[in-house]
């Protein structure tokens, strides 16, 4: 690898030497004696200008999308628009765009790009989106870590059922058709695991602050924008703590991740505002610049009573919110992002702490303009007796899950977490609004 | 959170204060007028002393397993093992451990541990282990962010046969015995990946330097200490690379996460040496030392004739090598990590380029002391002709497969990469023998 990355040369580390450079070009414009070249190698949003003045049957096959090693010398540039260019010595074609190639320099739909996952990065908008998932999905790992928590690699492949819930994947090496489960390959029912939360429990018992970040699976028969079988999820788990703590670790994880974005991203951004969401970089300052909503779920009905316009979902004391509620909350009410804590018991999981009034459990979710629910956490139920009762109630295997009653039978400690989905929060930073988008190789019905 | 890790007060930074720690008592030992107890939080691999003069009925219950919340103030430890200590002003016991509790104060083997996945963090083995899991998970990602490498989160649920072997797991949404596959959730046969490389290389044309790093799955039926059917890879991927290119990218890459242990897990490293593996920390410091070896496959077959020692499985060129084969030319020939390269294309997967000798591809594989193989690489086919009929011959279906040609047919670049299994990593530099105690849920045959 002793070509240079296109990002060094355009911050000003090569100026004045000979380099070589490779990536795809994005657009080439042939004048009489001259040849431009914008080339890109997915260092940096930035394409770097090559000018070549070298015999024109060398560059006469180059077109948008042609791979290309360049040897050349790294000199200001008289242009505007770039601060150095490249004046080619040399140039080596290793791949051409033939007119069959799909992503020619027209600008194409998102949904176009969508049926071309394995290309769709040699785009503008994709080289941006897929890089900034990388620094963010970074940014998270290095957040945790300078807090002392431990990274947690929660299986995937699992029997327990966390959300008491059936939208599972099934795994198994048996053939269709084939139902001797005696023979399968772990001889009982596995299936792809929808939170790693409940492993991560027993973790956070024992070192603490933990934290997994991972793919997670729904097998839900739902074709929105917001939806995927496949997405990856951040689940902080920490011991002796409260559901307080986790609502303050958690605001200040996502204004931390905003506030990286925004220091990083700076042309993305302005790309996303123009061609994304208008708005966008005016949403994302407000939303490091002050500390978010607290409210409880029942004075989120209130607020929604008492609202200046219908909801499609009738809103009363104990049916869950609808995504046309959390919008109201934080798009018109608050305007800005928003906890609500303290549901009912009846519409949330079985592992939540159970407040003293018996109804009510000591669950948050976290609500981002545009978005919606982004996070879900609670303080986790440390009463062994109530968490069984409550096990029973919803009619879990019991047996197969005394490992996690033990972790309330053994050195029993309060403790709360939170998961955050990461396609969700890029969809926000990015203003993308598909979330089939924001994510390498969507998963979806009948969409592999 | 307002208790304070453990960590940060054995690292002196909270001297002569009062502070409230919180965790597992891993000893407790009761005198006349003062209680001793060890208490551990995960913060690191030593436990706080904390010295208590309270009554005696409220420490009278604390035993190992314990969890509790103690306030004190730290001093300075006039005994010897630790420089503070913690002086008890109350004491919270959260949860006790009672008689039941499988993790008594004696030691466990690996085996009765093993059998529980969620209290085996708790240990002193396991608490070290998994967070040197995490620490070097860590760093790999640091390492690759640092060299301008974007991560990218490649599919679980996939399509491909990376491989061309049939040792994966099927997902599906049908109840056993179904087999009306136009009904199932993707309408197609869906299984676990067996590794991101296909789709890595994708997005390495795209954005130059990529990588992986999540689980991946063998429904191999191996119940050895050295398979997994669920486990982590790391899999860059480099354009404009060649198979030179990625054996520095991968000795460097060793070395540095070798490096990191040592420079950061000193106690956990002596503790591994006394209880694990003789030699561990000789055997690191060399692996740092010096460049490793590099043969190529013929010039091991004929270390391997000559090799003054028999083997169980006959050496021919031609033949696949074995554990024992891998494991005398790092173990007792070369005496340090080995480079294989340019094997047999027979014994290697399609998408390895052919040599100009017709018969070999730009393959490596990096054998470790005690371990085997570790990393597995090669430069990939970048000749479409050559790529098209090596996937004839294993009878891939090309039709689902032609998105992977398609990425030589536009932009074609020579690239290349590796993938190295993060639990055999951790064995090596752990020491720890069975690769079931690296993770934290192993899954293996019968094993969930």
């Amino acid at each position: 690898m002793k070509h240079i990355p296109i990002a060094h040369i355009l911050s000003g580390q090569h100026t004045e030497q000979s380099v070589t450079v490779c990536g795809l070009v994005r657009t080439c414009r042939q004048s009489k004696h001259i040849t431009f070249i914008a080339i890109n190698d997915g260092s940096c949003f930035e394409s770097l200008q090559i000018i070549s003045e070298l015999p024109a049957d060398q560059t006469a096959d180059i077109s948008t999308g042609t791979a290309l090693r360049c040897h050349g010398h790294v000199v200001p540039s008289p242009g505007t628009g770039q601060q150095w260019e490249l004046q080619a010595q040399s140039i080596e074609i290793t791949g051409e765009a033939p007119e069959s190639y799909p992503l020619q320099k027209k600008r194409h739909s998102l949904e176009f790009l969508r049926g071309l996952p394995h290309l769709r990065p040699r785009s503008n908008t994709f080289n941006a989106v897929f890089r900034l998932r990388s620094s963010l999905s970074h940014a998270i790992h290095r957040y945790f870590a300078d807090l002392g928590f431990h990274w947690v690699q929660t299986p995937i492949i699992t029997a327990n059922d966390c959300e008491g819930a059936g939208e599972q994947f099934r795994v198994t090496t048996l053939p269709a058709g084939d139902t001797h489960m005696e023979q399968d390959f772990f001889g009982r029912p596995a299936s792809l695991t929808v939170s790693g939360q409940l492993e991560g429990e027993a973790f956070a018992t024992a070192l603490g602050r933990i934290y997994t970040f991972g793919p997670t699976f729904r097998s839900e028969n739902s074709n929105t924008s917001r939806h995927l079988a496949e997405f990856w999820m951040v689940e902080p788990e920490v011991a002796f703590a409260d559901l307080d703590d986790i609502m303050a670790l958690a605001e200040d994880f996502v204004q931390s991740m905003v506030r990286h974005v925004c220091d990083t991203f700076a042309a993305e951004l302005a790309f996303f505002e123009q061609h994304m969401e208008k708005g966008l970089l005016q949403k994302l300052q407000q939303t490091t610049a002050g500390s978010f909503a607290r409210i409880t779920y029942t004075q989120a009905i209130e607020i929604l009573l008492e609202a200046p316009r219908s909801f499609t979902f009738p809103v009363a004391w104990g049916v869950d919110l609808q995504s046309e509620h959390e919008r109201y909350l934080c798009e018109e009410h608050f305007q800005k992002p928003v906890f609500v804590t303290d549901y009912p018991k009846q519409i949330k999981a079985f592992y939540m702490k159970l407040n003293d009034d018996g109804t009510t459990v000591r669950a948050m979710d976290l609500l981002l303009p545009g978005i919606g629910e982004i996070i879900g956490g609670s303080q986790r139920e440390d009463d062994i007796h109530v968490l069984q009762q409550r096990m029973e109630e919803i009619g879990l295997d019991m047996e197969s899950m005394d490992w996690y009653l033990e972790l309330r039978r053994y050195g029993n400690q309060p403790h709360a977490g939170f998961g955050l989905g990461l396609e969700r929060l890029l969809q926000y930073v990015t203003g993308v609004h598909n979330i089939r988008d924001v994510i390498p190789f969507p998963r979806a019905p009948k969409l592999i």
